[in-house]
């Protein structure tokens, strides 16, 4: 393996210059640095990386923060990521960590040790103040609704789809609608509350906290989703489910049980998967394919803005 | 930062030496090697990763390859994978390349130059012969068969699960079977084709190649495989789906089409996902997220052994 005195000798400097070079210390001048990156390329038989990426300052390595990466929502985004990275020859850091709030503050300190050049939480824990904290060391996009400007992100208003939504099924006659979601915290969740909410109060309608059901990620959920009907003293006519997964295993549950949809129970899903096309559920058509491959190159080129994503209604045979 | 300098005048020795230590250059005294290596440890304020990776030799840093992550196979191996990772402070850099193959030699040569300690190839283009040359440089765990001993490999029989599934269901009178795959290249596939040539070859049935369907993954794959079978003019009486997603989707389309399972069509599926279970789908249970785990300790402890996972077959009511 080349080392440090290999390189002095090719570059025609001290061991010490390299060393200097190697740790981006200022006092070197641009020729002799320019002689020792030269070494570092033509010695690529075998170098450790990491001594070029001390050199280089880069690592073409991209932090990833999801949950988990068996729902369609983060397989999606992270496929959109993937493929983006792929182009830009960068390599994903995969940190799926299911909200474990110590493990993002990991992610948060490898940007700071240079050990990643930038990061996307695609769903966060963390406080906004401690990501803000280490913007210093590179770029960080998130995947939700900023007000700060100066956090990056790129995100769809779940605020507005929510109120839409609701707003469609009332019009279609439903006073009485739950939803589900993955989990009640977490940025998302709080904008759907407040637009469920606001719906409520503008049509005066009661509110059920049972109506809101969390946990709700995967096709067996839909399972889970129905239990949870049958045990309310007043159950919804309609339902927003934020998973066309966790919408078609309602699907099924409701045809075991006979119950008729939209008839009896109305239902709109989220992300328009195929498996919404397949069973022509009424869904919010969301792309999250492209949505991840816009996180990537924001990070990528270090943009500093906060891009929204359109979204819509899809009309099927659910509602 | 803490530069080079700051590290000698810490542990008491000369700027040489402490870039000897983070070069691993092999004439420095225990004694002082274990000064700088404090040093290093206690100026954990924004230390540069990359010089510790180049002390310690290992960055903490597990490549996975794999195809894609949004089908059920690969998500769950990967959360397995994951698991693990989190459990033992491991970081994951991930290949998801789509079978690749250059991007594949990037993660090998990303071992070679020590970017990463180890490597995961949950399902391969590369030559065995090339991943061979690169054992020297860290562990590589494959999710396959290997003959070779010195390849470590976490593997479901795939001949022996086919076969399997194949006598089930001519025991259950059927003598037409058709299949699908995700791709039919790739060693699991081979095995499954020699499987099932084998299996026609004991019973004296005859090899229709239409039989075999590739580019089967996902969800709405099940109205391909059924438009398929329509073009057919001998069509199949059972299918053994290498997916339950897949399987799931078959299953729409038949109630759609009022073709009725398992009288007209049966069928099996793989890896006993939620959805096989909530739609009566008889499967064959693969502990995916068990392999994934699997794969991640061997290489996290560079086990050198090939363990097979024995799988059974689940019978419910689509055979």
């Amino acid at each position: 393996m080349t080392n440090i005195k290999d390189l002095a000798k090719m570059s025609g400097v001290s061991v010490s210059t390299v060393s200097r070079v190697l740790n981006n210390h200022p006092y070197v001048s641009a020729e002799k640095k320019a002689a020792v990156l030269k070494a570092i390329e033509c010695t690529n038989y075998n170098r450790n990386i990491n001594a070029v990426h001390l050199s280089r300052g880069k690592t073409q390595l991209m932090g990833v923060v999801l949950p988990v990466t068996d729902t369609p929502y983060f397989a999606l985004l992270l496929k959109g990521i993937a493929k983006r990275a792929l182009e830009n020859d960068y390599k994903l850091v995969l940190f799926q960590i299911d909200y474990a709030e110590e493990k993002e503050i990991e992610a948060l300190q490898m940007l700071k040790q240079k050990q990643i050049d930038s990061l996307i939480i695609c769903s966060r824990k963390c406080e906004l103040a401690l990501i803000q904290e280490h913007i210093q060391y590179g770029t960080i996009v998130l995947c939700e609704k900023t007000t700060e400007k100066s956090l990056p992100s790129v995100f769809i208003d779940h605020y507005e789809i929510f109120f839409q939504a609701l707003e469609y099924l009332y019009q279609k006659g439903h006073k009485k609608i739950g939803y589900s979601v993955g989990r009640k915290t977490g940025s998302n969740s709080s904008l759907r509350e407040q637009a469920y909410r606001d719906f409520l109060e503008k049509y005066k309608l009661p509110f059920y906290s049972d109506y809101i059901m969390d946990d709700c990620l995967y096709f067996e959920d839909g399972e889970k989703v129905m239990q949870r009907l049958r045990s309310m003293d007043i159950q919804p006519t309609a339902l927003i489910i934020t998973s066309d997964q966790v919408a078609a295993g309602i699907m099924i549950e409701c045809q075991k049980e006979g119950i008729s949809i939209p008839e009896q129970l109305a239902v709109i899903g989220f992300n328009n998967e195929p498996i919404a096309k397949m069973m022509n559920i009424t869904t919010i058509d969301i792309p999250l394919v492209e949505l991840g491959g816009d996180l990537f190159l924001q990070a990528y080129h270090g943009y500093n803005s906060n891009k929204q994503i359109s979204v819509k209604l899809i009309e099927r045979e659910t509602v």
